[in-house]
C-alpha cells in the first residue's frame, strides 16, 4: 500500500491551516549539531559505521550538505550495515528548494570545516553523568537570540538536528517533565534498542533522585540533568522565532522532547535562578511570550509508522498542543539495496530529513515516486565520487 | 555647510543605478569581527579606552548590538578621549531598519556572548611576525560558503567590520597589491598617525622581501603576510554572494583593501596552491565567477572627507572599478560632546556604521537632522543603563 505524501499524524484542530500558512514564506533550514557522551555506552547509538566514528557523524553530516562530501570522514556517515545518513534526503531537499541553510552548533565534540552558527562551545556529557549539560542556561539565551535574528528573515524556519544518542536523551528528558515516554521513542535501528535506553533512562533518574515529572517547575533542570546540548539551543529558537513565523522542528522523537521542553516551559513560572542572570533577564520576554501555535512537528512515515515506537501517545502528552506531520517517504522500491534497508527501521531520520523531505512535498508538490530518484542520484553522486 | 545625505565619492558611471538596485531587496547585516595583534603596536589603535582594553572591542561591539550593553566590558567600547564606539550609529540604523543581523567570526580574540557565524578560530598575528594570517586559504574558502549561503536569502547584503588595527593591515595590503597607499588612509584617531602606521608597513614589507604590487600574481599572500583574518573571510562572502544580490562593504579604507583583495585575485590566474585544496577548488568557481559590479563600499563622511586620508586616490587604483558612497552623519550639532568629537576627526568609522547609517538613510528616507536624535537615544540608553 502506498503511504500518502505527507501524513498528518497528530493535527489538534486549531492547526488546521498550520502547513498551508507555512508555503506563504519560503523555507530556511538550519542544522543544530551537538555531540552527548550518551552515544557512545555500547548500544545506544547506530549513527556511526562504528562506535568510534559516532562523534564524527554530526559534523560529517553538515559538511556533506556544505561541501558534497564529509571532508572529515571521506564518505558521509552510515548505520553499521550500510545505510547512509539521512543526509542524503536532507541534501536532495535543499538542492531542490534551493533554499539558505545554516549550522547551528550547539557543541558539538568535532569542529566540521563549514561555517557554523556557533551557539555553545561544550559537547555535552553522558547522562548517568552528575551533570549532562552544564550551561544549559547559556544555550538557552543563545537560541533565543538566534530565533530573533532568523525571524526578521520571515523565511519559514525548519530546525533539523544531529546529535547521535539523542533519541535516548529525549526519552530522559520527556519522563522528567511529566511524560510517559519509556518504550514509546523510536531511534535509528529496528526495535530501537528500548530495554537498554530504557534501563539507562530509568537507572540516571534513581542516581539523581528524579521521578517522572520531576523537572516541571524548572525545565531546563531536565536537559542540564538528562538532556543534550541541542534540545536547549532548539527550544530557545524555535520560542523567540514563533513570534514572527512558523517553526517547524524537524524530527521524531527528539523534536516531540524539545517540544516538550518548549511547553513545560511555558507552563512554569520561570522561576530558576538561570532566569535572574541579567543578560538571560532581558531577553527572557522573548521565550515567556512565545506563540506555540505557530510551532509544528515534522518528521518521516518511518518514524511516526514504527510499531517499536508510540510518536502518536507521546503527542497526545505533550503539554502544549502541537500537530506533527510526516513525509510518506517510501525507499521500498529503490534500486539501492542500502536504501530499502530504511524500511527495514534503520536510521529511520536525521538531519531534519523528514522536515526538508515534507517541504520538498509540500512547496513543490512532489510526491515520493518523483523524489525518490533524487534522493538516489544524491546517495549515487556521493559514492561515485569516492576516492 | 550642511553635508549631503549620502555622497557619492567616487562613482563609475556603470554603477549609477547601483543604490537604487539596491532597495529592491531588504538589507541583512553582518559584522565580522577579527583581532590582529598589529593594533596592539603602540599607537596603531585607538579603538579602546586604553591599550588593555582593545582586545575587547570587537567583541564589545557586537555585545552591544546584541544585548544593549557589552557583556565583556561593561559599557560599550570608548576612544581614550571619551567619543563611544560607531557601535551605536549602526544599532540605531539596525532599530530603524528592524534588519536581520550576524555576526561572523573570523579569528577574534575574546569570544563574544552572542551567537557568531564561526568562520575562523584563531586570531591574527602583527604584520611584523613572519605570518600574519596563516590560514588565510581557509578563511577565503568559508567566506566563499557564508557568501553562498547568505545570498540565497536574497537581501541586499551589507559587510560590516570590527577589526582594531585593520586600517594598518589594509594600508599593507594595498601596497603589496600594487596600490599606493602610504599616507592615503584614514584611522581612528585625528592625523590618523600616518607616519607610524607608514613605517611600520614599510618596515613589515622590506622584511619580508616584499615590495608594492609583489602580491599581484597570489593576492591571499598579501593577506597571508600582511593583512588580518576579516580581509580573506569578507572577500570570500562578497565575491559568492555578488552573483545574486548586491553587496556593500561596510567601511573605508578597511573596504578599499577588501576590494582590493577582490579586484587583484579577479585579475589573477588563480594559480596558488591554495587553491589546489579539493574542498576549495570545488567551491573557487563561485569566486573566480564573482561580479563585481554587484559589489559597492560605503562609509561615513568623516573617513571619506578626511583631510589626512585620500580615499578617491585609493578608489582610483582599485583594480576593478567600484563605486564608493557615504553616509552624510554630522555630530556637530550633538547634544554630547563626546558625539561632536567625531567632528574633530576621533573614531570616524567602524562596525559598519557608514553603511548602515547609509542604508537607513537610503530605505528609510532619512536625513542627518532626524536619524541623529535616535543616534543620540542609543548612546544616552547605553549610558543611563550602566550600573
Amino acid at each position: 500500500m502506498q503511504k500518502p505524501t505527507i501524513i498528518k499524524v497528530h493535527e489538534p484542530s486549531q492547526s488546521k491551516n498550520f502547513l498551508d500558512e507555512c508555503l506563504k514564506t519560503p523555507p530556511l533550514f538550519t542544522c543544530t549539531i551537538a555531540s552527548t557522551e550518551t552515544a557512545l555506552i555500547p548500544g545506544v547509538s547506530a549513527a556511526g559505521a562504528s562506535p568510534e566514528l559516532i562523534p564524527y557523524t554530526a559534523a560529517a553530516d553538515v559538511e556533506a550538505i556544505i561541501h558534497g562530501q564529509a571532508l572529515c570522514l571521506g564518505k558521509i556517515p552510515e548505520n553499521p550495515l550500510g545505510p547512509p545518513s539521512p543526509v542524503i534526503i536532507t541534501m536532495a531537499a535543499l538542492k531542490r528548494l534551493n533554499a539558505p541553510f545554516i549550522v547551528v552548533d550547539a557543541g558539538n565534540a568535532i569542529t566540521p570545516k563549514v561555517p557554523m552558527l556557533v551557539a555553545g562551545r561544550t559537547p555535552g556529557l553522558s547522562l548517568v553523568e552528575p551533570v549532562a549539560v552544564d550551561n544549559v542556561a547559556e544555550l538557552f539565551m543563545q537560541g533565543i537570540i538566534i530565533g530573533q535574528q532568523l525571524a526578521l528573515n520571515e523565511h519559514t524556519l525548519i530546525l533539523g538536528e544531529s546529535v547521535p544518542g539523542g533519541t535516548t536523551t529525549a526519552m530522559a528528558v520527556m519522563e522528567a517533565l511529566g511524560m510517559a515516554a519509556l518504550g514509546k521513542i523510536s531511534g535509528s535501528m529496528p526495535g530501537n534498542n528500548q530495554s537498554l535506553k530504557q534501563e539507562l533512562v530509568s537507572r540516571a533518574m534513581v542516581e539523581k533522585n528524579l521521578s517522572q515529572g520531576s523537572c516541571l517547575d524548572h525545565p531546563l533542570e531536565a536537559v542540564r540533568l538528562l538532556g543534550d546540548p541541542m534540545q536547549a539551543v532548539q527550544a530557545g529558537i524555535a520560542m523567540s522565532a514563533s513570534h514572527k513565523i512558523k517553526v517547524i522542528l524537524g524530527g521524531g522523537t527528539q523534536m516531540i522532547a524539545v517540544a516538550a521542553l518548549i511547553g513545560a516551559l511555558l507552563n512554569s513560572k520561570w522561576s530558576s535562578p538561570d532566569f535572574a542572570q541579567p543578560a538571560l533577564k532581558r531577553l527572557l520576554p522573548a521565550a515567556v511570550n512565545a506563540r506555540p501555535e505557530n510551532i509544528a512537528i515534522a518528521t518521516t512515515a518511518w518514524v511516526s509508522e514504527d510499531k517499536s515506537a508510540d510518536l502518536r501517545s507521546l503527542m497526545q502528552q505533550l503539554p502544549v498542543a502541537m500537530p506533527l506531520y510526516a513525509a510518506g517517504l517510501d525507499f521500498s522500491t529503490s534500486r539501492h539495496k542500502n536504501l530499502s534497508l530504511y524500511e527495514e527501521g534503520y536510521v529511520k531520520e536525521g538531519v531534519g530529513a523528514g522536515a526538508m523531505a515534507l517541504t520538498a512535498m509540500l512547496y513543490d508538490n512532489l510526491d515520493n515516486s518523483s523524489f525518490l530518484p533524487e534522493i538516489e542520484r544524491v546517495y549515487e553522486d556521493i559514492y561515485l565520487s569516492e576516492n
